[in-house]
C-alpha cells in the first residue's frame, strides 16, 4: 500500500496497483472535443446549475470517458460522456442528501425514468432530465443491437434503484450490512452501465455462451467491486479531510462491523481494493490470451475502465475540498 | 355499462365489453396440470403460508393463465404460472400493507432481487422467494432468446419498482396524481410483464421494427391500461363491500380529483375501461389483419391476455370477501 499525500487529508493507506494496473494511462484523443461536445449538450439539456460545479463535472466525465475508451469514436464518446453526466448530475440533484430528508420524493422522480426505460411516452410537462434521458436512448437505440440496448436500460433501472437505496439508507446506515452494500455498490458506482455499454461504444459483441461464462463474469465483478472501492477511498479521504466522513461507505461499514480504528478500517478497505484489482488483472489476461476477437475486444475494455477508476479519484472533483 | 350484482357489494356500474371482450372465452386444455405443477413447485419453495390462501391463488393463476395463453404447451404455462405466482406472493408478502409501515424494509428485500435479475450470485441466506427467483430466471433464459430474456427482466424490475412506489404512497395517497398513477398501473397489474412473456411462453418474435412501431405499441399500451382498470374496479368494489375501499386506486384517485360521489367515480373509471377496449380492440384488429405471422400471434396473445383480465375479477379471490 502507499500512503495519500494529498494537502488536508490524514496519511491514509491507499491501495498499491503497480503491479496491477501501473499507470501511465493512455489519456485518449478525443477528450477535449468530448469536453466542448459535453458543454453544448448542458446548453440544450440545463441539468446542473452553478458554473463552476458545471465545469467541474464536464471536465472529469470528458477525460475519464476518454481515458475509458482510448481507441474509441467520438460519437460513441459523446455517448458514453453524456449518459455518464447524466447519472452524475441526477445523484447529484435528486439522490444523496437531498433525498435521505424525503424518499418517496425520490420515488416520484425515478419512475418518470422508468416510465421512459420502458418505452413509455414523454410526460407532457417534461424537465432537462427527462427531455436529455430520452435524447440519450434515442441515440442509444440507433447505436446498439436490441439485446445491448435491453442490457444498458437494464443497468440504468439499477443505477436508479440504488440511489433509492442509498437515499433509503443514508440517514440510518446501521442497518446496512457489509455484504449488502458491496452487492449494491456496482451499481451506484456505474461501473456496471460502463461495463453494458463499452460493446457500444466499440462496436463489437460478445457472444452470449462466452458473455454467461465465469471467463467473462469474474473480471466484470472484479473491475465493478474495484471501481465502487477505489470511489469510496477517495470519497471518505475527502470527506475526513473536511470533517464530515461518508457513513454509507466501504471504510465506515468495516469500521463498524470490525469494530476499529479509521486507518485499520481504511487499510483494510484498501487491501480488499489491491485483491480486486488482483483478480480482475488475472481474469483480463486469461481472456485477452485466447478465444475469438470480441472477447480481447472485452478483455481491453474492462482493462481501460479499471484504469479510468483508478485515475479518477485523484481528480480534483475528489481530491478539491 | 352493466352493474355488478354480486352478493355484498353496492350497485356499482361495471363497464360493459360485451362489444368489445364478449367471451365466454376459451379456458385452455391446461389449467389442471397447471396448478397442480403449481402445488408441487409451491412445495419446493415455499412461497405462500396458509393453505386457504394457497389455494385459491394457485387455482386463479393456473386458470387463469390457461385462459391466457390457451394455445401454450404445458412447459410455457407452468414457468408462466411461476412467474406470475411469485410476484403476486412477493407483493402479498412485502408489498402493500406490510411495507407502508417501513419502504425500507422493502428496499432491502427487493434488493436481494434486483441483484439476481443483474446477473449476481446467489446470497448465501437465500430464503425461498431468492431460489424460487433464481429457479425462474434459469428457466426463462432456456427458454428465451437473449432481447427476450433481457426483456422480461426490465419488466421484472419495473414491477418490483412499482411495488415500491405503492409502497411509498399506501400510507398518504394525497400527493399521487391520476397521471402518474395510470403511468405505473400497467407495471404493477403485472400487464407489461404477461405482455413480454407472451413470446416465451408462445415461441414468436416480433421483428423489431415492428414492435417500436404504433401499430403494436398501442394495442400492448391499451391491454395494459385495460387490465389495471379491470382490477382496481373489481378491488375497489370487493374492498367497499369490506367497508375500506382502496385509497390507492383509479376511482379514489378519480372521486378525489374530479370531487365527486364513488358511483360517479366508479362510472367515469368504467368508461375509461371502455375506451381502453375500444382501443384494444381496434388494434389487435389492425395487427391480426396483415402483416407477417409473428404480429397475428401477437395479436392473438393481447386478446387473449385482455380476456384473462376480463375474465379474473370475476374469481372468487376478488368477489369473495
Amino acid at each position: 500500500m502507499t500512503t495519500t499525500d494529498r494537502p488536508g487529508t490524514a496519511a491514509l493507506p491507499m491501495p498499491d496497483l503497480s503491479g496491477t494496473f501501473p499507470g501511465p494511462f493512455p489519456t485518449g484523443r478525443h477528450a477535449d472535443l468530448t469536453e466542448e461536445h459535453l458543454g453544448q449538450w448542458l446548453h440544450r439539456f440545463p441539468l446542473l446549475g452553478p458554473p463552476g460545479a458545471q465545469r467541474m463535472l464536464r471536465d472529469i466525465v470528458a477525460h475519464g470517458v476518454a481515458r475509458t475508451f482510448p481507441t474509441a469514436g467520438p460519437d460513441g464518446l459523446f455517448l458514453c460522456a453524456d449518459l455518464f453526466l447524466w447519472l452524475t448530475a441526477f445523484d447529484d440533484t435528486f439522490g444523496e442528501a437531498t433525498a435521505a430528508g424525503s424518499p418517496v420524493r425520490l420515488v416520484r422522480r425515478i419512475q418518470r425514468c422508468v416510465h421512459l426505460l420502458a418505452d413509455g411516452e414523454p410526460p407532457a410537462d417534461a424537465d432537462p432530465f427527462d427531455t436529455a434521458l430520452q435524447d440519450l436512448l434515442v441515440r442509444l437505440r440507433a447505436r446498439a443491437t436490441t439485446a445491448q440496448y435491453l442490457r444498458v436500460t437494464g443497468c440504468l433501472r439499477d443505477v436508479l434503484f440504488g440511489i433509492l437505496w442509498e437515499a433509503h439508507h443514508l440517514a440510518d446506515p446501521g442497518h446496512v450490512t457489509l455484504h449488502d452494500y458491496r452487492a449494491i455498490r456496482p451499481h451506484t458506482v456505474f461501473a456496471r452501465t460502463l461495463v453494458a455499454v463499452a460493446e457500444v461504444v466499440l462496436g463489437y459483441e460478445l457472444p452470449e455462451e462466452a458473455r454467461n461464462s465465469p471467463a467473462v463474469r469474474q473480471p466484470e465483478s472484479a473491475v465493478a467491486d474495484l471501481a465502487g472501492v477505489l470511489n469510496d477511498l477517495g470519497s471518505y479521504a475527502r470527506e475526513s479531510a473536511r470533517g464530515v466522513p461518508d457513513s454509507l461507505n466501504l471504510v465506515a461499514l468495516i469500521r463498524r462491523e470490525q469494530n476499529c480504528d479509521v486507518p485499520t478500517a481504511y487499510a483494510a478497505a484498501s487491501r480488499l481494493g489491491e485483491a480486486h484489482a488482483a483478480t480482475a488483472r488475472r481474469g483480463i489476461g486469461a481472456l485477452a490470451a485466447g478465444g475469438p476477437a470480441p472477447l480481447a475486444q472485452h478483455a481491453r475494455a474492462l482493462e481501460s475502465i479499471a484504469c479510468s477508476y483508478v485515475w479518477h479519484i485523484d481528480h480534483a472533483r475528489y481530491t478539491e475540498a
